[in-house]
């Protein structure tokens, strides 16, 4: 059987491990002959193959980005992107399709199973707000990195009496931005699903430097906003692909405060490091899982599904049921980052 | 009301996150004096006690080990234990008593519960086999050491040509061993769940090295042993506490591999190290949500359960059904290790 | 013998470990009682006092900021400035003074020297660029966190095909632009001692992107500038304290290169995560041993020196050869980096 | 020009830096055809060739290891070694040799060079204890590593009240024991160069344990020995390369002091994790400046030497003032060691 495999939208630490993982099982176990699609989409699109075989995924397990490439590319967002897959799939006389990556590419897929093409997708997101799955692939280390940011800043608030603002990634969901303003410790977690009233913040503040304590660390998610009707004035600027600019929110937030407090006020863009380096093991372990399980679901002739973890376990879920959907932090971890505040 | 809190069994980082989140919220939210007893159970026996204050819990978070002090002392096993703990009990008006640790703590919080303390207990062992729970405090600090020593080990191993055994902690579960070696990409992956033939092990290193690979490395549990019946002696070698002596079954087995083999076989056995230092932000968040539940749950009248993680979330488990058993790694896990050797 | 101790300037892991190093040496081998004076030489000039024993420093030997508190201040620049400190001095009995600083506090040390002051520093800038010692605390703890970062941002680069922009802090000189780039085997170090050209830098990378790379990676140091007379306008801009505007240039350069060479090029300010957490090993060690100096120095009579590093050996040099100067990064280091892009 | 390139002894972090560096600059700056031995001297010997060009280097700057391979053969100590090692170097017609290694590297080294061969040695050695230069390659990161296990040792050390031993690696000098044991807080270092008292260190831990702590650290170089005509028998054991065993002082020093103090007290042995996994950036630094020198060297025909690092300085030495000395820790690093007990 010839399995192709290509990994979609913004680079994550753990895309090698499922890519090993992959391989490993789909050449060893099941004796498939694999095809990695170079860029993502558009290398499907293109027909820009590579054969993929143990000797390419050597040494690969603990680095971070994804041996494929990767691009923001959707096919059925483009003229004749659809026609295009299909053409590369049949030359390549592909039987199965693996593809790992997050919304846009869980879309792509579903709409080329719609096709009739056997498919399995992988979850992969810093923001791990893909829906259906405990944890997408790449969101264990992005905490890492910004808890450990959010560690370093500390000291420094500490030291020199200041407001630090910490802004994470997360467009439309905060899981980094409650997750390691959790872990470090933050005084506040802005988050897309609760819109901020500023003058409450301010207000927090406030009370907070007068009572007991001469410094305050913020995280905040790059889409998080006020509250219709509040105090400020903001409104997310969006980039070229449809993204949220990284920057935007936490520099004028940091403006804002500074001057509504006086306070000695910083704000630090984490921006790209959040994406890259050495996965942790749980990355790797959750990439090698999901590798081992989406080849074993194309062998078994299992389509249109996309593997996911429930507690312990890796199970498939339907990708009609995940496609289109955000998966929010939910109230009460949002409170358990206010209630340690 | 007053609440106390300890914590028993081997340190774990994390502890001092569950800790700082218990009298946060328990002096913070529900107005609760804290008090904290040092060096587990037997500080409840002999009445050591200490406020926990506010200014106690400052900095903590990162921080590992626990600032209460921990031992194992077991009340219900020692002479006079239950009296001693439900006298200070009595004597410091604790009205509910909060519990930080593993079996031994877990299985003495469901007898002092018998004798109608209000109790809740909250899950800590690296080792990860406390039942009810997909995770416990420690767990994830302890897989990412390990992985560390793993990523290392791995260098040395190829560009010397040899057979590396790293010998992790696990004594009745091979939680470590098994995600450790998945992330670090061992070649093998010795459990205490499936007893191994050493007659195989030989095998495999004899092929693998023949066929294309010039190094092995090898994880193995602590609690590790031979099937009954195959051809290498070795008995579990226990200490004072009844816990597994560590370094016995990594020794012996480095000591049969380079005497059958003829490989050049070193043994690494971690230790202490993989219970210290700065816990990874999950075992941060894990105890910060853990100790939140739990002083949330004894305010509202909740006793005899475990805080707990089902998937993402936090629940309460009867100590009941918890106490006395062991979370061993299911056997699709040990087959992914396996799988990708 | 009072001894009285302040840390000046921005904060940077080490500082805690020379600390602790100056109390314990000092209370434990020369029996002096020690004091500490709040946020650098403005606590010094308002009498802003804190005792410093062995138990202000338990547990501070790995964290980082300063357990002191710091402020950019400059007595000999604030009217009444040099009065008020030696007023304090007076005031408490100090006898000498330690002080751990970068160039405006050796600067602000010097002055107070002339006084009549007994006094001795130990130089600390994570820009590495005081004269007279190869390195100053902080140093190498900023150069680890910057070249984990490019680290993380090469894989982003590879897996996207981008250019990939990384300001890292070196306001005249640039210590870690140069050493994070080689660590991380950046493609190219701009720094502010040899001034570039940005017709040369997009020749280069067009030339590299053509011939076999699909990426770049440039870090470039905050102070950074173009050469006079080449086709790129820049001036630096400077904040309250004539401090550079961190990201001024790494946006200005990444607007640059996109416009004039279409590749997707993206800016990644490092900022405030340098100069905080925990300290490296070498920065612990280099924080220890500067402070049993400057402490033995006091003890033995010496005044207006600072601690200095030279080759193994710790040293003390003139404080009026030193004050005023910048240490630059030598041609044969930059060379090295240019060597390996 | 046809250069020679190997790696002899045990593997350190950064030796790929130092390859890469060699290769780059000689292939790239002066033209040369580069060649490796693997496995160091024997590969020589043998004639086991690589090519060694841009390909082979890619994306092995922040990886540990050698990516030629290694082993402890010194052709010199060998019957017909240096015969054909000439041979070899004959038939590959190799103008220069450029060997990477330790003491025994070094000396095999001289002999080859006067023998008539253009030979520049690099120093590395986790030890630190090649004369002549500041730092060999691999000893930073070996103090990484060491540092990370005492801090991780720490908290277990005081949650638990108990004496905890750490060896370390060092046969014939203390350098890690010292830095690490500075850098990590530890009560007590012993090194070989200062055979210790074994009832002076009991009672210093009675002293400390009775006047204000419960715990302690000790740091054990795997060299360290107890003093001549005092109460402890141990004799250091030596394995089949003549090297110290890993473990044995350690594991007697830890019976010793269990019996003697009664104290809880615990062993744990680094081992081989001290010289694995991904250089520190010094150690990729240094690697990349001693690769840039040596081959610069051979280029402009020097033979006979070693790279060094004198201060901030890359020079070179003669290898007959180097080999065969060991650079012992000085009396005042020790003594800061002490001091901050």
């Amino acid at each position: 059987m010839r399995v192709g495999l290509l990994t979609g939208g913004g680079d994550v630490p753990g895309l090698n491990a499922a890519i090993r993982a992959v391989v490993k099982r789909g050449e060893g176990e099941h004796g498939h002959s694999m095809v990695g699609f170079r860029n993502g989409w558009r290398g499907l699109a293109d027909g820009d193959v590579m054969p993929l075989t143990r000797s390419h995924i050597r040494n690969v397990l603990p680095t971070g980005g994804t041996l494929l490439g990767t691009a923001r590319y959707h096919p059925h967002a483009e003229d004749g992107g659809m026609d295009a897959v299909l053409a590369t799939l049949e030359a390549e006389r592909i039987e199965a399709l693996i593809c790992i990556g997050g919304d846009g590419t869980l879309h792509a897929a579903s709409k080329v199973a719609e096709a009739g093409v056997r498919i399995v997708a992988i979850p992969k997101t810093i923001d791990n707000d893909v829906w259906g799955t405990d944890r997408s692939i790449g969101f264990d280390t992005a905490v890492t990195i910004a808890t450990e940011a959010v560690d370093r800043i500390h000291t420094t608030a500490e030291s020199h009496n200041r407001v630090m603002i910490v802004e994470v990634m997360g467009r439309h969901a905060g899981w980094i931005a409650a997750t390691s303003g959790i872990a470090g410790g933050a005084e506040l977690v802005l988050a897309p699903e609760e819109p901020f009233d500023i003058d409450r913040v301010v207000k927090f503040l406030r009370h907070r430097h007068r009572a007991h304590a001469s410094f305050s660390i913020i995280v905040v998610a790059e889409g998080a906003v006020p509250a219709e009707g509040t105090s400020m004035d903001y409104e997310t600027r969006l980039g070229p692909f449809g993204e949220i600019v990284a920057g935007a929110i936490g520099e004028r937030l940091g403006a804002e405060l500074s001057e509504r407090t006086g306070f000695d006020t910083r704000v630090t863009v984490l921006g790209h490091v959040q994406r890259g380096g050495t996965p942790t093991p749980s990355d790797r372990i959750l990439g090698s899982r999901f590798g081992v399980a989406a080849v074993d679901a194309v062998t078994a002739g299992s389509s249109a599904v996309m593997t996911a973890l429930h507690g312990d376990d890796v199970v498939l879920v339907d990708l009609a049921e995940v496609a289109g959907k955000i998966k929010q932090v939910p109230a009460d971890l949002l409170g358990v980052a206010a209630a340690l505040a």
